[in-house]
């Protein structure tokens, strides 16, 4: 790739050479070859720049110019945006050849959209839809009537099920499953009944799908639950992380984050632009308000406000957590006050008494 | 299928024209045939019910009579119940072709019982045995000496180690792992001899197995390991959610149920009709008698009484997990409080000085 | 094998017949045949050898001499090693063929060393190599330009992306997914900016790999996340359990410790010989330093020192978080007090006024 195709797409300002060739995007301490590009958005890179073997860097503006010259040096102003921009560019993505491989298991009903790319072992079900140029890698199951959008990615031993509806662009991570049974039982889980001797479990079917947005991404191993009979969903543009558990009939509203092991119940409603931390926890029927940010390791029992903050376990507005923890953290002092306030008071009592005898 | 029928399956009050055919069950939201049965059990579709197209619907005998007319009416006094019965009913079940599939990999002394369906790209080690009925969709790994009990139902990409014995009816989701290795090594993880410069941890191998009895339910991408030398045992009837990790030589009684994300360290011994809720941790070697609750999210580090109901981090029976939350949150009160008592106590001392001076 | 042969390798002591055949391990209430070696290294197995089956039994030096007689006994003075290299002996290993199985995908240009067995429908892409001996179970996917070393066991469904290295003797266990993309996106996620109405979060692509040294054994349904432009390091003799969650660009140093359900944000730096316990979450770019352990469900959110012992939500130095429990068991009283306090000190203050009245 030449520079100045790099700086245009960038928008970025280009001093030197702009007609350098680079072929490989790196970390400015890893760079080898006159055609490695070396990048520095973060603190911790830009030091590496006065040792870098690159002859090409990009720097942000906001940062100290290198020490050293350079063939060539991008400035830009959006450092994280030329991240997502750059890496997409130098991302050779995973190897795949085009078509459908001999060994899949395509069902003869099931219609595939141009340029549609079919890996070894997969095994797609009858009247299943799959957008053009999406690549479904080795060992991805795909069930019967579902429909996929165009330009996907998914990666190998995900697992689809039937029905399962998904938009445009997905990214769907190794081993994810959508579409696994939601968890209901008659009796009831925590009604007596279900703690009678002998008590025999009885399953709920899933008759409902999931139906998922455009442009949503889902993390390695995670799990999404069809529901009883509505639909679980996931809207555009939600990001979801690694073996995160998302129970049956559950809403995730657009743009929505929701971090590594998460695990929300059943029938939770989910915001906008909500943030869900790590190993968050969320209790059943809850509502998450639109752009509320639930703090790492929480674990939340009743709903969250529109643009709350909450943290802690049980989880509570984020600086009511903080203040319970100072609280806590002064115990061993006030203990000793109130020892001290109660030596002295008996003093007082020995005292008054004396006067009075 | 025709509403007498299913009136006879439920024995529901049918009124109205009982020959009537459906042939989907629905949220009465979602009605859009003559043919669809709206299904009203729970609170919030019972209102949804003025709107349907649905012309028969199933109502619980609790609930209002529904303001507009029905072709038919099925009323039931069992609700969850029904709800089981009917979903199961309506249920079309995975798509499958019977018998074996030409591109499954079938050792050639494996036994399958009459109407086993093994689906594509399945694997079948020797001398496994494989109950009658029991459907295995595709990419599902089941390994030798296996013994798999009738009309169970293995999702994809499920992995069934060795020696593992599960009975009747069992249904596994999606990439779950039955018979992963327990996590064992020398010298012991939190020995002196574990921290010493230069150690090397030598794995601990696990000849035992797994044996799950008749009517279990195991999540997408749940874990249950074997042991050193004995069994990990999971009881009849035990219903396990999605992404739980269950440790070496547990042992699981029956009817007990385990929530999403639930971990259950090596040698627990959890009894019949106990709850482990979402996102629960038990220590290793720990008893959780019979019916026994653990509220989610909770750690628990030391035994668990039969019907104990146990919360928090540390869990602690729960009104006193209830009982420290509550002092928590009055703890900023205390300290003005106490603040208070002091001030008025030096005012005393001051007075008794002066008075005494 | 011969009981001599074995007394040999555990440098046991033997006394009685060395000449005696056994062909299983078992615990002594498992003991079935004369064949049968019963081991007892653990207390509550030590009981059972005066009711065993078994005419052979491996006892630890330390316990009491069994009261009843063996054919032949062997005694060690390493209990735990003892049984790492007793059941490596006696495992027989999962069940596959030498050699590349008729079904697997291999490319052309792979390479595999000597005695590498590929199971049924495995995939191995473009210039992959692989070492010698190496066992790759069925529907196992391998990525294009990745290295494996030698000795190693790869379990069913495991997913090894493009471009990651893994050292000799490493053991994958079953669908766990080494080289899934980091989770990272612009406008970062807890930017304002990133929560703006509208907002389409744009992927930050992966382009760095997975390197895995020597040694190293990981969990079934486990995920190692691959970073931006750096690598994710997992050092020699590490050790992680299933449902693991590793975030991009984490750095893990030798023979440390990671158990079940923890997880590690991206950017984490953990040193050697650390204990990561059950459920343990860490917040991004922190240090954990070289032999710290973190209890089982604590939540880390700052650096801990080397050799630290930490617990709780938040973590803090385990004396602290049990002085913080402890306190806050004594609440009510305290509560009670203080009000008893202020009882007393108003009857002193009407006493007072009294007097001075």
């Amino acid at each position: 790739m030449l520079l100045r195709d790099i700086a245009q797409l960038l928008k970025a300002r280009l001093e030197g050479n702009d007609d350098l060739q680079v072929d490989r995007l790196v970390h400015p301490d890893r760079a080898e070859t006159a055609t490695d590009l070396a990048l520095a958005m973060s603190g911790d890179a830009v030091p590496a720049l006065a040792r870098t073997k690159a002859r090409a860097a990009v720097i942000s503006a906001d940062a100290p110019v290198p020490a050293r010259a350079f063939d060539a040096l991008l400035t830009v102003t959006e450092p994280r945006m030329t991240l997502a921009k750059l890496t997409a560019l130098f991302d050779p993505g995973p190897v795949r050849e085009a078509g459908v491989h001999p060994t899949a298991v395509v069902a003869a009903d099931a219609e595939l959209g141009e340029g549609v790319a079919i890996g070894p072992f997969a095994v797609v079900g009858p009247r299943t839809r799959i957008g053009a140029r999406t690549v479904v890698l080795p060992h991805v199951t795909i069930g019967a009537d579902a429909v996929i959008g165009a330009d996907g990615l998914f990666h190998s031993g995900v697992r689809i099920g039937d029905r399962v509806t998904i938009g445009d662009r997905a990214i769907i991570h190794a081993n994810a499953v959508i579409g696994s049974d939601g968890f209901s039982f008659a009796p009831e889980m925590n009604s007596p009944a279900a703690f009678a001797p002998g008590v025999i479990l009885t399953r709920v079917h899933a008759l409902g799908t999931v139906t998922i947005g455009d442009d949503v991404e889902i993390g390695a191993c995670t799990t999404i639950d069809r529901s009883t009979l509505e639909d679980t969903r996931i809207g555009r543009g939600v990001k979801i992380d690694n073996h995160v558990h998302i129970g049956h009939n559950v809403v995730i509203g657009e743009s929505s984050i929701v971090c590594g092991m998460a695990g929300i119940s059943g029938s939770v409603t989910i915001g906008e632009r909500v943030r869900l931390a790590g190993g968050v926890g969320i209790g059943d029927h809850l509502k998450i308000g639109d752009q509320a940010i639930v703090a790492a390791g929480s674990g939340v029992s009743g709903n969250v406000a529109p643009g709350a903050f909450v943290s802690g376990y049980p989880a509570l507005p984020h600086e009511r957590s903080v203040e319970h923890f100072y609280y806590l953290s002064r115990q061993k002092r006030l203990h000793r006050k109130v020892d001290e306030i109660s030596a002295r008071l008996e003093a007082v009592e020995r005292s008054i008494k004396d006067d009075g005898g």
